[in-house]
C-alpha cells in the first residue's frame, strides 16, 4: 500500500504561509484547552530513515508551550530497559493528564527493525503488535489521545538525502554504514512498514501516512491531523460532563488537497489491436493451464472486480473465463441483497460463496459494497461502514491464511471516458439495455464515489490481499493487465505448493 | 481455573420443580419476543465428554417453539467442509434475525481437540482463537446474541458415566476406545479447556461454566443464563428504537445459590508449632538459594498478596523475606494512589514497579484493587472495573511472556477468625495500631468483598498466572504453604532455564 502513495504532492511558499500561521495559533489554543480539560496526548513519529522526523517534530512543537510537552528520542533499549518487558519503558513514560509526550521513534521501533534486521518472522511480529494494540487500547480507553505519523519517502529520495548529508562536512557524521545498508534494503523496510500499519491501524489509534518529500506539505498535514484529533477529543469531553472555558473560534485551516491515488495513475496507457490479439489468446491459454494447476494442487482462488460504471467489468470477466473449464470456476454477480440476505450479517452471503479448494470464484462487485454504495446511499450507519474496513481485512486474512489466492481489481476510468461510453451505449440499440437512469444518478455522485474508492484502496490494500488498480481507458490494455496479474498471482502460489 | 470449580452443587426435586416451571414459561415468552424484535441467537455447548450435552440441550429447547430454532451437531469437517476456511461452515449456519441456532459442539471443537489429540502448539491455537474472536465480535456487533456453555465434570464422574453406559446394553455402543483414551488424558483436556476459555471469554461473547454433575442444577443454570442474556438484549433493543409489544411480567426465577470457590475451601488445616519450626527455617534457606538461582539466570519474579483484612499479609511477607539478600528484592506496599498516580492510567504505578531481570518484587496489595476496593467503593465506574479483568490478564500475560514468574496469593480466612483477630488486636496494646475504623467498616461489606473476590478468582486465574488460595485460619499452615508454593514456582522456571 505504501508504494501506491503519490509522493509528488507539495505546497509552495504562498500556499504554505497563511495556512501555517492559522495552524500555529490554533495549536497553541488547543494545547491550553487540552491541558485545562486534562487530556493526555502521545504523539508517535515513525517512518523511513532520513524522512525528516527531527525537522518535523520541531515544526510541530514550535507553537506549543514548552512547559506542557516533552520529546523522547527512542534508541535501542539500554541495559536497564532490556531487563524488563519491552513496553515497560513506554508505560513509565506515559504523560499525566493534560500533558503531551512526543516520541521520535517509539514502541514500534523494536518490532519494525527486528523484522528487517534480524529477520524476525511475521507471526512473532504479529504477537508483538498484539501487545502494542493492547497497550494503545488500554490507554485510549482511559482518555489518552494517541496520534501516530508514518513519514514516507521514496528510495531515490532517501539516497539523495544521504548523499546530501555526506557532502556537507557538518552533517556527514549523520550518515553511517548502517544507513546505507538500510537504503539497500529499502524494499524490505517498505514491506515491514506495510505490515506494521496493517497490524496496528486501529479505530482507537489510527496511523496517518505523511508524504515527506516536501517539508511544507508534511508539516501542514501533521499539524492539521494534530488539530483534528485534539479538537475531536475536546468535543467529546465537552459533550460529556466537563465544561470547557469559553473559547475563541478557531479559524478552520485550509484543508490540504486530498492526495489522490487515482489522480496519480497514468491513464494514457493503450494497446493496439494487433498486439492485443496476439497476447490475448496466449494469455487465455496460459490461464487455462493455471486453472488445472490450481485444481491439481487444491488451491482455491478469488478474483474480484470493483470499479466505475462502464469501466468494463463484464468484458474483463468474459476475457478471463473464455478458455476456462466451466466445472472449475464460478462467476458470482452481486446485486442488491435479498430479504433473506438482509436478515443476516452483511458478510454472510459472501462467505456462502467462498470457493472450495481447487476452484476459482470470480466476483462481479463484492463485499466492498458496504463501504461504497452502502456508505454513499446511507444503507448502513457511519459506524457500520467505518468498522467494515477492519472486518473485511479480517475476512480476507482468513481466506489467505487458509491458502486462497485473493486478487482484487479496481477498474479505473476518467470521467470523460465514462461519459463517452455512456453516450455510445445510449446511441447503440444493441447496447441501450446496459445504461440505466441509475448510471446517470451515480455519475452525479462521482466525487463521493471517488472519496470512497480512495479510502478503500488505502485501508484495504494489504500485504496478503493487495489491490491492483487497472487503468481502463483503453479496454485492450486493461484486459491484458488483468489476465497477466491474475496468472502471476496464481503462479506464485502454485510454485510455492510444488 | 476449571479445577477450582466446586462440582458438588445440586438441587433436589422440591427445589427444582417450581424454578423450572417458571423458567419454562419465561423462555417461551422470551423466544417470541426475540423473534418479534428480530434478534438472532447462537448457543454453543462445549465441554468434557459425557458431560451431558445432549440431555441438557434437550432440556433447554423443551419450552421453545420448534419452528424458531434448529440444533446442529458438529462433527469433524467432512470433505466439502475441509476444502474451505474452517469458519466457513459456521458462517453459512448463522441464524437469520429472529431465529435461534444451537450447536452441540461448535467452532471450538477443532481447536480444542487438535490441542490435545494432535499436540498442536499453544501459539497456533491462539491464532485460531483470534479468528474465532473476530467471528464472534463481527456477529455480535451486528446484533447476534452468542451464549456459550462449558459443561464441566470431574475425571471420576466421567469414568463413572462411561462405565454406566457400558453396563447397559442399549447404550454400550456410545462408549468407544477413543472415549477411554480421552478419559486417560483428562488432565490435558482440562488444561486445553482452561486455555480455550482464557483466550475467548470476551465481553461480547462470555463463557458460562456449568457444573454438570447434577442435571437439575445444570439445567437451571443454563436456562437462567439464557433468560438473562436474551432479556438483556431485549432491554437494549427496546431502549433503542424498536418498541416491544406489551408483555406479561416475567416472574424472576429463583437465583441459584452462587457456587462459591471460597466456601468450598477446607478451612480446618492446621500445623503444630514443632513441625512449623522445623519446616520454616529449612524453607527460608531454600528460598534464599532460589533467589540466587533467579539472579544467576536473570529471571525476574513477582509475588503478590491479596486477602481479607487481618488474614496475615504482613506476617507472610516477613517470613518470605527473612533470609533473602536485600539487594535482590523489594517489597512494594500499595496504598491509595497519590495525585500524580491518579493523573495516570491506573496500571501506570504498577508498571513502574516491575522488577528487573533477576530481581524479586513482592506486592502487598496490587492492581487487583481496581476490581476490589475501587469496585466496591465506586472509585471507578462499572464499565471501568468490568474491563479491568481483561486488562489485568493482558498485563500479566506480557509479564510472563517476558519470562517473569508471577505468583499470586489470596489469603482466605473465615469471618469468625477475622473477628477473633480484630478483637485480639484491640485488646493488645502492642497491636492496637493495626486495627482501624476502616477495618470494621470493611467487615460490614464482607458479602460485597466476597463477591468481588470470587469474580477475581474466576476471571483472573489463568494458565500463565494462576491464583493460589491460601487457607489462613492457621497462620503457621499458611506461611508454610506460601513459602512452598513460591519456591516451587521459581524452581520450575529455573529448571527450564538450565
Amino acid at each position: 500500500m505504501l508504494q501506491d502513495i503519490n509522493l509528488k504532492v507539495r505546497l509552495n511558499k504562498d500556499e504554505y504561509k497563511p495556512v501555517i500561521e492559522t495552524l500555529e495559533i490554533s495549536l497553541g489554543q488547543l494545547q491550553r484547552q487540552a491541558k485545562q480539560a486534562g487530556i493526555p496526548v502521545m504523539v508517535v513519529f515513525e517512518g523511513m530513515s532520513a524522512a525528516g522526523k527531527g525537522t518535523l517534530i520541531n515544526r510541530l512543537i514550535l507553537p506549543l508551550d514548552p512547559r506542557g510537552f516533552k520529546v523522547y528520542t527512542v534508541k535501542p533499549p539500554d541495559e536497564e530497559q532490556a531487563l524488563r518487558p519491552f513496553l515497560w519503558r513506554f508505560w513509565v513514560k506515559t504523560p499525566e493528564r493534560g500533558r503531551i509526550h512526543l516520541f521520535d521513534r517509539s514502541w514500534y521501533q523494536r518490532v519494525f527493525s527486528e523484522r528487517v534486521e534480524n529477520g524476525k518472522n511475521r507471526a512473532d511480529c504479529l504477537n508483538d503488535y498484539e501487545e502494542i494494540n493492547s497497550f494503545e487500547e488500554q490507554l485510549t480507553r482511559d482518555g489518552m489521545v494517541i496520534i501516530k505519523y508514518y513519514l514516507h519517502i521514496s528510495s531515490k529520495e532517501q539516497q539523495k538525502r544521504f548523499k546530501k548529508f555526506e557532502e556537507n562536512p557538518e552533517s556527514a557524521w549523520r550518515v553511517t554504514k548502517k544507513d546505507w545498508e538500510k537504503s539497500r534494503r529499502y524494499d524490505e523496510y517498505l514491506q515491514a512498514g506495510d505490515e506494521m500499519i496493517e497490524a496496528t491501524d486501529t479505530v482507537y489509534a489510527p496511523w496517518t501516512i505523511v508524504e515527506a518529500h516536501d517539508t511544507r506539505y508534511a508539516a501542514v498535514k501533521i499539524m492539521q491531523e494534530f488539530e483534528r484529533r485534539i479538537q475531536e477529543r475536546l468535543n467529546q469531553v465537552s459533550g460529556g460532563t466537563t465544561t470547557l472555558p469559553e473559547k475563541k473560534r478557531i479559524e478552520p485551516a485550509m484543508v490540504l488537497a486530498r492526495n489522490s491515488i487515482l489522480d496519480s495513475m497514468d491513464m494514457s496507457h493503450t494497446l493496439d489491436k494487433a498486439e492485443y490479439d496476439k497476447k490475448l489468446g496466449k494469455l487465455q491459454d496460459e490461464f487455462r493451464s493455471v486453472q488445472f494447476d490450481l485444481y491439481r494442487h487444491r488451491i482455491p482462488m478469488i478474483i474480484l472486480f470493483e470499479g466505475w460504471d462502464a469501466a468494463g467489468k463484464g468484458g474483463n470477466i468474459r476475457r478471463l473465463t473464455a478458455n476456462l473449464d466451466p466445472r472449475g470456476y464460478e462467476v458470482v454477480p452481486i446485486a442488491a441483497p435479498t430479504a433473506l440476505e438482509k436478515a443476516h450479517h452483511y458478510l454472510w452471503r459472501f462467505w456462502k460463496n467462498v470457493p472450495k479448494a481447487g476452484h476459482i470464484a470470480i466476483f462481479d462487485r463484492t463485499w466492498y459494497g458496504r463501504i461504497l454504495v452502502e456508505r454513499i446511499e446511507n444503507y448502513c450507519t457511519e459506524t457500520e461502514w467505518k468498522r467494515a474496513y477492519q472486518e473485511i481485512n479480517e475476512m480476507e486474512e482468513q481466506f489467505t491464511s487458509f491458502g486462497i489466492v485473493v486478487v482484487k481489481f479496481f477498474l479505473h476510468i476518467t470521467p470523460e471516458e465514462q461519459i463517452y461510453r455512456f453516450e455510445t451505449r445510449q446511441n447503440d440499440p444493441a447496447k441501450q439495455w446496459k445504461i440505466t437512469e441509475e448510471d446517470w444518478r451515480n455519475r452525479e455522485k462521482w466525487a463521493l464515489y471517488k472519496e470512497a474508492y480512495e479510502d478503500m484502496l488505502l485501508k484495504t490494500s494489504t500485504t496478503y490481499a493487495p489491490w491492483t488498480i487497472v487503468e481502463s481507458n483503453c479496454k485492450r490494455y486493461a484486459r491484458i493487465k488483468v489476465l497477466e496479474t491474475a496468472i502471476k498471482a496464481a503462479e506464485r502460489k502454485i510454485k510455492a505448493a510444488k
